[in-house]
């Protein structure tokens, strides 16, 4: 059976970070036993962000805004995402990119990525690249010139 | 710049085929120049259809609905979707599928699909596979038993 009726995708919510805020993501494409893709609704509460700044390498991502107000940030510009609006971001294009929540109601938002084999995620405001291995699970940190970093930053 | 505001998206309209009925499709990640996998806002009115019955070898596939009610085709059962409902395809799973709008307004759902280097579609209703090579744009047909076939079907 692929239909997933709504509120039924497997779900997971918490703190990524202490100074995302929580956030509540409605896991679709693994509900559905999809492998290519990533695809979930995130419900972003007031005060949160989704992730910290950051760009990949080697990921297609999209987001289609589907209730609220979300805050898009690229690279300190701030732009205001409504109901139908979505963004692109093409894989390998530096601008770091994350959302925020600064209305006062929830924001909902579908955000699509592919499964790269592998990936590099920079993170230009925290000194840090996320360099990881799909295939084998692999993790590990380097400072943006270069450095090994245990730290996530 | 990457954000696409609603009704903003490069657009095409028309009839993919008589048997069909007229479609919009609003396409996200191509005006947003993302190439990993294509995603389009499709508007189906009342007595169209997204496409006739077939399932992807090489293809992960998704919709969410967005407005409006539309029907679910799977092998012959029929399932009714709604705002906030999702279907996935998993890549070679030989369940054929196709969307029709059997409700007396228009539907809105998201399509999600990879762009994968080559493909089969299978249309097992009409007695025909896609086989198609995205790197050279080559398409050529064969009939379900591996007969070469000039006609779409």
């Amino acid at each position: 059976m692929t239909v997933i009726k709504r509120g039924t995708a497997r779900t997971e919510s918490g703190k990524a970070d202490d100074r995302l805020g929580p956030y509540k993501a409605e896991r679709i494409s693994d509900t559905g036993d999809l492998s290519q893709f990533g695809a979930f609704i995130e419900t972003l509460p007031p005060g949160s962000a989704s992730s910290f700044n950051h760009w990949h390498e080697a990921v297609d991502e999209m987001i289609l805004v589907l209730s609220g107000t979300v805050t898009l940030v690229e690279d300190g510009i701030e732009t205001v995402l409504e109901p139908g609006d979505a963004a692109t971001w093409a894989a390998g294009v530096p601008i770091g990119h994350n959302l925020r929540n600064d209305s006062d109601s929830d924001a909902r938002y579908l955000v699509i990525g592919t499964r790269a084999p592998s990936d590099r995620v920079t993170y230009p405001t925290r000194n840090r690249v996320l360099i990881f291995d799909r295939t084998t699970d692999d993790r590990r940190y380097e400072t943006l010139d270069g450095r090994p970093s245990t730290k996530p930053g």
